[in-house]
């Protein structure tokens, strides 16, 4: 456990930017993830620079501190939970984009910088920055990359990896190394840009960042179809995927997902179909793929939107908001699982007997392009112990059955603290053997958010 | 140095695979690269399944034996070269595709597979392997993964680690794993796929590979146009970036290939311009993007082809074959640094600037939408030992140019042998050092293509 020296060491390096408040302490202690163990941290560093990081990976390796880099908290696997001990490093200071290259069609930015604001910042030269959690309004840079994030836009643009070039990153005895290159290609030496893309920082800090962007799309087409039921939309996937249509966007919302948007605001969706799936194309060829996916849909029986609908733009919308407020506890617990796609339909029709099996609430929205899904299962509050039982069953179940349809445990939001228990189920002892031993190689004191996204 | 009883333990172990015919050591002691150190193979092995490839390498251990896997050969920056004392273990004999999933949009193949095969055999489901290096009627998926190939599409496409889903990889003992999962996307524990991706044989032995298909094009549209020299040709490069139109490929020739082609192909290019910029746009945008392409040439002042130019087609395929039957060695080099976008005039500029000063002929290709150029420099046989030295400066320069600019010494080769020599030009100290203690983890006796890829 740290000493008051230490601390107050901490405090002489970099003053004005350690808090131990307990408003702090609090509100730092968590992300959105259910908490299994709650821990406060011991501090809380707001890192201003990269110098500042190096100063507390420094500091952190002379006391052996535990430091948890933490950009906008949103992740939502415990990643950036506290444990007994750490120091919470906040990189949510670190917002300066440093470079926007129009002519290269790249960007330089500090880990800080919120995903929207790089977007908003790059448009006007007719660029955007693709990865798109649906948490774009708030979440950094630095933990998109960290949790190597997708989004709505992945299904055609590809997932935060692909669009990271370079980064900096200060290891853990405080030295800063710079990864990859500036240029599209390049493959010189080992890939260690995608080593630390979704390392969740436990290999390093990350405290600069070098994207590429694409091409903001001339012209955007949105269709909505109504289905009668969640495993019928699901097979409107599958037809569109046989018809070689690539969708920018395409997201599938069940029964339940719909009947929370009508209570929060007041749509009327559940009504109009038990199930939702919106698609999005973009570019050149928007207009022609939108036409053939709304082809293929109406020859499933879905209840389409008419070409130019205002209204499936708002659905796209209310789509990135469709997690509302909720932050994940012992009672209410959102998954990430992917499958294969021709397994989506068997993996919604088998959901929805397991949560009818262990009685526990289901809503299930999907990145349904790429075969990610989120299920949300909950209980109520008030039934206590047994209800957490029931939920913890049809947890564990979800994750077994989408590993048996050939899937993962985690599509994009990473292992963090919450889903490392399945990860052995995933993967085999010898693989955690050699991500245990990379991590020693990058960490060896376990000073880097130990506990969190490998087992060893 | 191994002995004959190892030798005799070998080919008890894989009868009828092991070969020491001095044909056999002859042809297959390099690849397509500039040999700086001669040296044949002590045995050559053809595996002919997973089993086999586990054999040799727990062998390997068991004698200490540098193990040099090997693809088609196709390799030009002498990856797969023999070096003394060691055995190539040539992967060309595992040519089944495993798994063809339409739906799920992937299939699983062995190394040997060769990459036209496989877009062969996916075609008729509309579907592509979409990384297609020139090679790509030669060169191995195994190859193409241990290289972390480009091609031409992958300015649209990327690279070969973006269709990368999974690997099965054998360790250095001889231990089977497998990396990444069958899913579009997945994030649980460190990216260990693309960690293998482009390790070039030094950190396993790649086995069997899941790819992620794309939907062929519904139509493909080319366009030629034809520059006064390189400089503007590349200057169009940039304008159609400016303009945000993506094509899928963007490739550039400079006059001395348009004479080599003529010389090969009794085609008048050569006469018709003092450069050739080649852009092919594909999908349901084609048409419009191809017309938005030629606007901007047009606006250059090139010489345009008109739409649908079948001889613009026919063009991108002489490109593909554009280096000829060339193999390099110590009077002719191809190289492949990649700029960012922005500096490709300037660096065009400056490597006709160069290869005047130093003396030597120069020609390039370039996959110019991705920024990756590959001049190849060459000097008269006859000319003897102070022509080679003018060639190394020349190489060196045009290397150390490509990194003052902001650019990589390999945007798709890789370091193989021949480019170890400026790895260090552009790799810090720190992260040689990360990559030789990763390298450790995964092969601590340095069995796995020792002095290869990496410095240390
Ligand atoms: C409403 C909502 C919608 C969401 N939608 C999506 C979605 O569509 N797709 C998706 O992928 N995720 C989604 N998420 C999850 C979350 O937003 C992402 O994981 C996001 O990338 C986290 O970014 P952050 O800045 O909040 O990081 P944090 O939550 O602060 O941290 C996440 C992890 O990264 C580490 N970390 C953070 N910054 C750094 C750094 N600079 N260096 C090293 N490590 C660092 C932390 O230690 C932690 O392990 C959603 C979450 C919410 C609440
Ligand atoms: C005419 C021509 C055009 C080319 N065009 C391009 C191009 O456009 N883009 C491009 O990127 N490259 C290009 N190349 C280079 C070359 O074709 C690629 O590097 C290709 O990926 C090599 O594949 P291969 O099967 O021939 O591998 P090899 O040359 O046999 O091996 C290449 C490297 O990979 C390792 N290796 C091979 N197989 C395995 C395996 N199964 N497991 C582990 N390690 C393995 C070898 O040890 C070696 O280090 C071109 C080459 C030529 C001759």
């Amino acid at each position: 456990m740290i000493d008051a020296s230490a601390l107050r060491d901490l405090e002489d390096i970099l003053p004005g930017r350690v808090s131990t408040s307990a408003a702090d302490l609090t509100s730092y202690s968590r992300d959105q993830g259910p908490v299994l163990e709650p821990a406060l941290p011991v501090a809380v560093v707001r890192a201003g620079s990269v110098a500042d990081v190096q100063e507390v990976l420094r500091w952190a390796t002379r006391h052996r501190v535990p430091v948890i880099s933490r950009g906008a908290g949103s992740g939502v696997s415990g990643g950036a939970h506290a444990t007994t001990g750490s120091v919470i490093l906040s990189l949510e200071l670190m917002t300066r984009i440093l470079e926007i290259n129009p002519d290269d069609e790249t960007a330089v930015v500090e880990p800080g910088v919120v995903n929207a604001a790089l977007n908003d910042a790059v448009a006007g030269h007719g660029l955007m920055y693709a990865p798109d959690p649906a948490s774009y309004r708030w979440s950094t840079i630095g933990g998109n990359v960290a949790t190597n994030a997708g989004g709505l836009r992945c299904a055609k643009y590809g997932v935060t990896r692909d669009s990271v070039l370079a980064l900096d990153v200060v290891l853990a005895d405080g030295t800063l190394v710079r990864t990859g290159h500036r240029t599209f290609k390049g493959v010189a030496g080992y890939d260690l840009t995608a080593l630390m893309t979704g390392s969740e920082g436990t290999l390093g800090v990350i405290v600069g960042i070098t994207v590429r962007l694409r091409y903001l799309p001339t012209s955007v087409h949105t269709v909505a179809a109504f289905f009668e039921d969640f495993t019928s939309a699901a097979a409107g996937v599958l037809a569109i995927g046989r018809a070689r249509v690539q969708p920018a966007i395409l997201e599938l919302l069940d029964g339940n997902t719909l009947e929370a948007l009508d209570g929060a605001h007041g749509s009327d969706l559940r009504r109009r179909g038990g199930s939702l799936l919106l698609a999005r194309t973009d570019g050149y060829g928007a207009a022609a793929e939108a036409e053939q996916i709304r082809a293929v849909l109406l020859g499933l029986g879905a209840r389409v939107s008419d070409e130019g609908s205002e209204e499936a733009d708002r659905l796209i919308d209310l789509r990135r908001h469709s997690r509302g407020d909720e932050v994940d506890d012992l009672y209410r617990v959102g998954e990430d699982v992917a499958v294969p796609k021709s397994q989506l339909v068997g993996y919604v029709a088998a959901l929805e007997a397991m949560a009818s099996r262990h009685q526990v609430q289901l809503k299930v929205v999907a990145h349904a392009g790429d075969g990610n899904l989120h299920p949300t299962f909950w209980v109520e509050r008030r039934e206590g112990p047994q209800a957490q039982e029931r939920l913890e069953s049809a947890l564990d179940e979800s994750v077994r059955c989408a590993l048996d349809l050939g899937g993962t445990i985690t599509g994009e939001h990473g292992v963090g603290q919450y889903k490392r228990r399945w990860l052995a189920w995933e993967q085999a002892p010898k693989i955690l053997a050699l991500q245990a031993e990379i991590k020693r190689v990058f960490d060896p004191l376990d000073i880097l958010n130990p506990g969190k996204a490998i087992v060893s």
